[in-house]
């Protein structure tokens, strides 16, 4: 493991490549290694991009990341692609992503899967994120999909969160549905060489200005389109000042603080299940508590408070 | 709260109306309700109904239902639609399904959003669930968007589940990445008097074909209109094969008290974590460790690993 933080620490990818692995598949060492990445972590910006299959969000991003290297700023992505696990395995697509890259070292690409994030696909993008952030790319991008809860809280964890929409039969209806347009910071219409994009914008736009406060950030809506490079500043623009605005209203400290906050909170509650598991391993009395609620001889709450009392007990006198 | 149970276990559906509120917008009462009413679930079959927006359920489970009353069983509806706090509300359509079947007592429609379900929705969902059941209900059918983990989580509660497709662009392949395709017991082709139904029949087949065992359930897919009411009777039928075949293999019976027991379970964790919670409106040692973590004096995994003493130590003190 010393020679693998070697490698990472001394910015190689490979050792980047290896330890996100290690994250991903819960290898026995990777709370070991957060604990070392922790202190090295808090100094990228993280820039979420959610919307629905097909909305164009990996065109998008690479324009945007295009921007961004012209600033000379590098950048992690993360695609988070949560295929089943039926099927398994990344999209072509994304390789060949990796390979228009391939010769740039300020820009490192991993496709994520549901297969192999063992902790959920919300906590283990969480640790990759840290994991880039503790490499120094000034930048992370995120890419998820946006339906479901997973895909809401992974954008959890970005301080911009561009929703992209497109010129399409009730996109924006099904976007309100799945709850992300209170996540966005920033819409993008994309594709907007395509007709209806005018209309998508103004329905969103005053979406927006019916529902914002006047003191609070009004997310604009830029219309974009990665065929023609039309509004791909503006978007790269729009994200800046949204970060400007979350630094000098003095948001972007406090969050972050809160974030780690309620992630400690969480591991900690991670912990006391697997102690909980544990018990069950053996022929204790948890199992016969789950075993009578089983037979409906005892009822499922009366079984919890039991189940509450007793590992609490059993804990506080190992200790 | 009495007079509401007597309501209940006498069979006024305003008890039921009532209970069902109370459970979603956690009340004070609603473990003390659960509890009383754990003894008389079990009876209940629930079916799932899962699919794309627009892909045709409700008018779909409409056509089940009355199979099943012309069977003269009871069935309970559960609508969920994970409504955006933004929007908030319920769709009109569920209304008009409720008039339609509001002289039929036989039938009793819920529609839920994610409003006010505070336990998250999969949780609510289920206990929603548990109140048809104790109610009395033959069958307990549950509707929701195919997408998202929590959409999956309610489906665990089916015995049986159907997935709703339909023919068009890229459905099969969206239900494949939604990860919904493995909990399938039933596929019902919908719409299938529109152009592509057997097309998509032959995809899903296929894909079954390839994956699923010998020994094991394989899902039958049945093309079905609400238009024509062509297939609905095979639907019914298919699902009651599969009832069967769980019975018959008994892997019905473990499997739901394998359910009650990961359930049991969660409701310990639950409360676990509202004592860790509680614990934070002090100005506690608990909340000192986050603010270490949040200054970065401390990693979260020491933190966290340090509130699971503090937590045990300071319960096992009081108890």
């Amino acid at each position: 493991m010393q020679d693998l933080l070697d490698k990472f620490k001394a910015g190689e990818t490979r050792g980047l490549a290896r330890l996100i692995t290690l994250l991903e598949n819960e290898d026995p060492s990777h709370e070991k290694l957060l604990q070392e990445l922790f202190h090295r972590t808090g100094r990228a910006y993280v820039t979420g991009f959610t919307g629905s299959p097909g909305a164009g969000k990996s065109s998008l991003v690479d324009q945007v990341v295009k921007t961004l290297r012209a600033e000379e700023q590098t950048v992690g992505i993360i695609a988070v692609d949560p295929t089943s696990p039926f099927t398994g395995g990344a999209l072509l697509g994304d390789r060949i992503r990796m390979q228009e890259h391939a010769l740039d070292k300020g820009v490192f690409i991993r496709s994520m899967g549901t297969r192999g994030s063992l902790g959920g696909l919300a906590k283990t993008t969480k640790d990759v994120v840290k994991a880039m952030d503790a490499f120094g790319f000034d930048r992370v991008i995120i890419e998820t999909v946006g339906v479901g809860q997973a895909e809401l809280d992974i954008m959890h964890v970005a301080d911009t969160t561009v929703v992209v929409l497109t010129p399409g039969a009730g996109d924006a209806i099904q976007t309100i549905k799945a709850g992300i347009m209170e996540i966005a910071d920033v819409f993008a219409v994309n594709k907007c060489d395509l007709p209806g994009a005018d209309k998508i914008a103004a329905e969103v736009a005053i979406m927006l200005d019916q529902q914002c406060q006047h003191d609070k950030w009004r997310p604009p809506v830029v219309q974009v389109s990665c065929l023609t490079g039309q509004g791909i500043a503006e978007l790269a623009e729009a994200i800046k000042k949204h970060r400007v605005h979350l630094e000098e209203k003095n948001i972007l400290a406090p969050r972050r603080r809160e974030r780690i906050r309620k992630e400690t909170l969480e591991i900690a509650t991670h912990k006391w299940r697997q102690k909980v598991f544990n018990q069950l391993e053996l022929p204790g009395r948890v199992n016969e508590l789950l075993d009578k609620v089983a037979r409906k001889e005892m009822d499922p709450y009366a079984a919890a408070y039991e189940i509450l009392g007793h590992v609490t007990t059993a804990d506080g006198r190992t200790k």
